[in-house]
């Protein structure tokens, strides 16, 4: 239900094969020379469970994470948001917009008052389990805006917009209001370079665009997480890559939350968590000579 | 802030101290002779979390405890309902009625829409940290009512119901809209006699009352969680009695969750599930001719 890939596939279809832009030089505003090849490991889901959060504090502190962001609906926001509000000036921490409650037996809804949007939530109003297509626009706005409030409201800033599951970007309308909340608040939104036509690009002013977007597969996990980002490191291109990754100890707290669900599962995120405080990482990225920039600094030059 | 103590203190102080009642015969109805000692104990706060949980699972299973409570708003609710529905003829499974939310970085609001019930909500949405008085009884009500009407919904019938942190006994108003839920769905409600005026006990039809409500406190928590339950095991008198306790594992996600707040935390949780799973308990059981029974049977009789 999960898989970016087949987001992508779908926008392309929407969107139509056309939208592949060239984008101003990311690396020259960033100081960087021309070619360089960027990249931001990020990792998602901060809030979801205190695993996450601790295995993410900990990847950014003493491995390779410079990214990350924070759910505002789940049960452990708290924790990360006194974290990131702690660390105000070193990595990012933004927001990852929710429209879904992915998990068997632990749940969240949303932040709004849930008769305010009956399209987003299930009948124990929770969010539905997957991402949906059919969801109220208007809902959806009142939602989202009231996901960036409530942080904002907690005194915390984030660095930038993206999305669980991809769900702001299954269909052009979502898509396009994702786009919108980003302008609206003055923050960069995560969008990969195919799935942004010129027209949506100049509507909403997007700027600091991923040229290329990178994560494991249940494909590519049953092959070796290792095997699969060093690949990746290897063969980076110049332009601004970006990693979504999923950082978490493989506790009983996360086999429990992921319980029949192995990909993006507990001991999926152990290894996340792994590879990216790995002194292979380490020395990959030094020999590859791949410079980790954030949103953070994008946000400063652009926006 | 949970003492029951000082709700004990409370109540007697709003009803009066001629509320001590003489009640029919408990243990007679449930087939035991008149003087027998009955016990019920109980785990409180299913739900909450997944180590409170798989916890409680086994401490019934392979410990004493023979009745527990669900917290309907908590994260963690649906693994709950799914293990007491399928061991639906064997255990209590009651609700434990939630006005608060209590721990630093780990929250959860009401099962009712927030815009309908602002008296109970902080300014992020959750329920209040602690108990309050000057709840707005209306609100109180719708949602007390959504969580007995979500699980209902869910398809769990539960034997009882009863309150977290005592939110719902604070005051006279609160504990007549307690008593009343009750009534409404037909169910037994966790009430010392002590609490319990003659005229209440009529209005609302109040059957199988707790004669002596036994918990740990931060004072006996400091001399010893075995030495306290074996000096009360060992002088508990014939009538009702009840043990509310909370058994956790001592795990990360249980240190996180009770941050900052050692009474009723992550330790103490640990502790309440090592004695009422050890041998030393089992004894002593046995030793004192302890009758365990189960609110399940007292609504088989009076209900």
């Amino acid at each position: 239900m999960y898989t970016p890939k087949n987001i992508i596939l779908i926008v392309i279809l929407i969107f139509g094969t056309n939208s592949l832009l060239s984008q101003e030089n990311i690396a020259t505003k960033l100081g960087y020379p021309a070619d360089s090849k960027l990249l931001i490991i990020h990792a998602d889901d901060l809030g979801v469970s205190h695993s996450e959060n601790i295995a993410t504090f900990k990847a950014i502190e003493k491995g390779f994470v410079n990214s990350a962001s924070i759910m505002m609906p789940t049960p452990w926001v708290l924790e990360a948001i006194a974290y990131a509000k702690a660390n105000p000036d070193t990595h990012d921490f933004g927001l990852h917009l929710v429209l879904s409650s992915e998990w068997k037996h632990y749940k969240w809804g949303p932040v709004s008052s849930i008769d305010k949007v009956p399209s987003l939530i299930d009948e124990n109003g929770y969010f539905h389990e997957a991402c949906r297509t059919n969801l109220n626009l208007d809902e959806v706005e009142t939602e989202l805006k009231a996901q960036v409030n409530r942080a904002y409201a907690m005194g915390f800033e984030p660095t930038h917009l993206d999305t669980h599951m991809g769900c702001v970007l299954q269909t052009k309308e979502l898509t396009e209001l994702y786009l919108k909340i980003g302008q609206m608040y003055h923050l960069p939104v995560l969008v990969v370079k195919q799935l942004l036509t010129p027209e949506l690009k100049n509507k909403y002013n997007v700027r600091g665009v991923v040229d290329y977007f990178y994560n494991l597969t249940p494909e590519t996990y049953d092959k070796g997480t290792e095997a699969y980002y060093a690949n990746v490191l290897e063969n980076l291109k110049p332009g601004l890559s970006y990693f979504s990754i999923h950082t978490a100890y493989d506790s009983d707290e996360m086999k429990g939350m992921t319980i029949d669900h192995p990909d993006w599962g507990s001991e999926w995120r152990q290894k996340d968590f792994d590879y990216f405080t790995s002194k292979t990482c380490k020395e990959l990225l030094e020999k590859e000579n791949i410079k980790l920039v954030t949103w953070r600094q994008i946000k400063a030059v652009y926006y």
